[in-house]
C-alpha cells in the first residue's frame, strides 16, 4: 500500500464517521444474556441455602458452607482456604493493600504506612493494580513479562536484595493484557524465593482461571500448594471473582489462602461489615450447582467470543503481517490481545484512531503510572463490540499503525 | 413477689429450656416476607434503568441517576450529593475513617494516621461503630446521649478544646439502641459549634429514617442544610442503607454529603472498585418505585413489629413498673429498647438470663471498648423472635433483673 492509497483509506474511514469502544474488557450483550435465567432463581419459594439458611437475613461474614465448597473448587483450595466477598474482586486486593498499611500482615510486623515500600508490577499489567499502589504511594517497579510469566531472574534479585519490596502483582493465567500463562517453573520460583522482606506478598490475580477461548482452561501450577510446600504459606493472596462468568458488577468475589491469612482476613473484615449478599451468592450457587456446571457455562462463553479474537487476528495478519510495524499476542483465554507498535508510535495511534471514532485504551495504561517508557503498547479490548465492528476498528488500528510509523520514518 | 415465688418462676423457665435470640437487630421471617416480590423482579426481559442503561454490564461508580434520585429523596438531599454504595453502610463509614487515616479528609491536611485522634460517642451507642474506632486505634470519648441527643454542654467544650477530636458518631433518630430522635437545637448545635479541629467529621447514621413504629417517621432537622447554613459544609457525612427496608444483607448502602464530599468520596472509591451491584439498585427502584412506595413499605415493617415492641413494654411494666429495679426507653421507631438496671447489675442480669436459654447482647456492648463504667445498660432487640418468645424472653429478663438486684443488695 503506498502512501496515497492509505491516506485513501483514512478518508474512507472518517467518512463512516465510527463511533466504537475497545477500551475496557467488558463482556458482550449476548454474553449478558446466557446468564439471565439467574435473574430470578431465588424467588419466594427458593430463599434458603441447601442446609436451610435463610439468605434474605443478616449473617455469615464469608460466605455460607456449600457456597464455599463451589468457589474452592473454582480456586482449586479447601472450603477453609476461601473467603466469599461482595462484588468486585478488585475491592477485596485493595482492602489487602490498605490493611496492610495500616496492620501490617498476617504475620505482625510493622504497618507499611509511613515505610518506603516497593511492588513488582509484570508489564504490560493491569491499570486498576496499579491505581492501587499510586493511591497509597507504594512505589512500582516494572518488571518484563516474558512468554512464560515474569522474568524470574530479575524478581528474584529484587526480592533478595530489598526489604522494602513487599508485593507483588501477578495475573497467573491470560494475563491482562498479553494473554500469558506462568509455566509451572515460574510459579515455583515464585513460592520457593527468597525474600528481604519478611512480609512479601504476591496478589494472585487469577482473574480469568476458566476463560479460555475454545481450548478449555489452560493448566496453572497449584501456587499456594507450591508456597506451602516451600516454606511460605502466606506468602500468596490469591484472587478470583464470577464477574466475566455471571454478570459484570454483579458477581460474587473471592480471595484465597492459608487458614492463617483467611482468619487474618475475617479479623479485619469484621469491623467493615456484617457479610456480604448472600442472596447473589445463592443465586450462583442454584445456577451454576457445581464446576462442571461453571466450565459448561465458559464453554458457552468461548463460542461466543471466540470468533472476535478470531477477527482481530485474522485482520492484524492480514493488514500488518510478515512486517514490522507491530507484534501482536495469540491469546487462548481471557480478554485481551497486547499489541506493540514500533517505539514512540503507541500513543500517536491511539490519539488517531480516536480521531477516527475508535476508542482504545489509552496508549500507557498497561504501565504503572500511565507511562510506557517506549510508548509502544496498545492493549486490544474485542469482547464487547459485534463482529463487524470490531473487523472495522481492527482495521483503523492497523491504517493507523501503518500511518503513525510512516511518520517517525518507518 | 417474695423470693420463694422469685424461685420458683426462675426453675419454671429453667425447666422450660428456652433458646431465645434477642442480641441483634434482624428482622423476622414475616418482615422479609413482604419483599419478596422484589427478588424476581429484574429478569430477562426487564434489566434497563427508565433511561435504558443495561444494568447487567460493568459501569457506574455511584449509582445510576434513577436510583440517586430515590435515595436523595429518601436521605433528603440532592441527587449530586448522594452515592449508592453496596450492600452495607457499615463497610461506608468504616472506609470513610480509613480514607481519613491514610488520606485525610476532603478538606487536605495531614493523615490521621501515627496522630492521636478522639472520635466522641453517645452512650449507650451501635457497637460497631465503636468497633471501626478500635480497629484504627482512634480513642473513644462517652458522652451522655439524653432525651433531645448528646449533652451538647460536654460535646461542645471538648470539641472546641481538643483538636484531636476529629469525630464523632452519631445515630440521630431512633438511636441505637436508646430510640432517641436528636431535637432540632441538638442539630442546630452539632452543624454550628466551633472546632478545634479544622478536619473533624460528623459520621452520622441516619441508619432508621423511616422506621417508625406506627406513628409515621419522626421529623429530624436536616443536618447538611444545618451545616451548610452554618459555613461548615463538609463537616457531615450521612449514611443510610435499605438493610431493613429491604433485605438485610442483601440492601443497597448510601451516603450523603456536600458536593466536595461527594468528589473527594468518589475519587477514594475509584481504585477500591468498578462500582457497586446495579442489578440490586435496579431491583430496589422498581419494586419501590419513589418515597411513596418505601413510606407504604415501611407501615408494612411497623404493623408487624410495633406489636413486638409493645409486648416488651407490656410485660416490663408488669413486671417492674413502679419499682425502682430498672428503667427503659418507650421508642417511637428504630430496633431496640435500651434498658438500665441498678448499677452492677447489667452483666449478672445477661448471664443469668443466658443461662435460662435467653441471648441478650453482651452487657457492655453499648459502650466504647465494652465497657459500661456503671454495668447498668442492656440492649433489647425485639423484632426477631416471635410474640410469644418475646414475651417469654422479657419475663425472664425481668425474673433475671430482679433476682441479680436482690443479690446485690436491692
Amino acid at each position: 500500500m503506498n502512501s496515497r492509497q492509505l491516506s485513501q483509506r483514512i478518508e474512507g474511514f472518517r467518512r463512516l464517521k465510527l463511533d466504537l469502544d475497545m477500551t475496557r474488557g467488558k463482556p458482550g450483550p449476548e454474553q449478558l444474556d446466557i446468564c439471565n435465567g439467574m435473574l430470578g432463581i431465588v424467588d419466594e419459594h427458593n430463599y434458603r441455602t441447601p442446609s436451610g439458611l435463610d439468605v434474605r437475613n443478616y449473617g455469615g461474614l464469608d460466605g455460607f458452607p456449600e457456597v464455599k465448597q463451589l468457589f474452592a473448587d473454582y480456586l482449586e483450595v479447601s472450603p477453609e482456604e476461601v473467603i466469599i466477598g461482595g462484588n468486585a474482586s478488585l475491592n477485596l486486593m485493595y482492602d489487602a493493600v490498605a490493611q496492610m498499611m495500616t496492620h501490617s500482615t498476617s504475620g505482625g510486623g510493622e504497618p507499611w504506612f509511613g515505610r518506603k515500600t516497593r511492588f513488582l508490577c509484570p508489564v504490560p499489567g493491569y491499570d486498576r493494580h496499579f491505581s492501587v499502589c499510586e493511591h497509597f504511594g507504594i512505589e512500582m517497579i516494572p518488571v518484563a513479562l516474558n512468554s512464560d510469566g515474569p522474568d524470574m531472574e530479575v524478581v528474584e534479585d529484587l526480592v533478595s536484595r530489598d526489604a522494602a519490596v513487599r508485593g507483588m502483582w501477578c495475573v497467573p493465567k491470560y494475563s491482562n493484557p498479553s494473554g500469558v500463562v506462568y509455566s509451572d517453573a515460574t510459579v515455583q520460583r515464585l513460592a520457593s524465593m527468597e525474600t528481604a522482606a519478611a512480609d512479601f506478598r504476591i496478589l494472585w490475580d487469577n482473574a480469568y482461571t476458566v476463560h479460555h477461548l475454545g481450548g478449555g482452561p489452560a493448566p496453572l501450577k497449584n501456587i499456594l500448594q507450591s508456597c506451602k510446600q516451600a516454606g511460605n504459606p502466606e506468602r500468596v493472596l490469591i484472587f478470583g471473582s464470577t464477574s466475566k462468568v455471571s454478570f459484570p458488577g454483579a458477581g460474587i468475589a473471592l480471595l484465597a489462602g492459608s487458614k492463617a491469612n483467611m482468619e487474618w482476613t475475617r479479623s479485619r473484615l469484621r469491623p467493615q461489615t456484617i457479610g456480604p449478599d448472600k442472596i447473589n451468592m445463592l443465586r450462583h450457587l442454584l445456577y451454576f450447582k457445581d464446576m462442571q456446571g461453571i466450565l459448561a457455562h465458559m464453554d458457552k462463553h468461548a463460542r461466543i467470543i471466540a470468533p472476535k479474537f478470531q477477527a482481530v487476528q485474522e485482520i492484524l495478519e492480514r493488514e500488518l503481517g510478515g512486517g514490522d510495524l507491530a507484534t501482536w499476542t495469540r491469546p487462548q483465554g481471557g480478554y485481551f490481545i497486547s499489541l506493540d507498535t514500533r517505539p514512540g508510535c503507541a500513543a500517536a495511534v491511539v490519539a488517531m484512531a480516536g480521531e477516527l471514532g475508535v476508542k482504545f485504551t489509552k496508549a500507557g495504561a498497561t504501565w504503572p503510572y500511565g507511562k510506557d517508557p517506549r510508548d509502544s503498547n496498545i492493549r486490544i479490548a474485542p469482547t464487547l463490540p459485534s463482529l463487524e465492528e470490531i473487523r472495522g476498528a481492527t482495521e483503523v488500528l492497523a491504517v493507523c499503525i501503518r500511518q503513525v510509523s510512516a511518520g517517525a520514518g518507518a
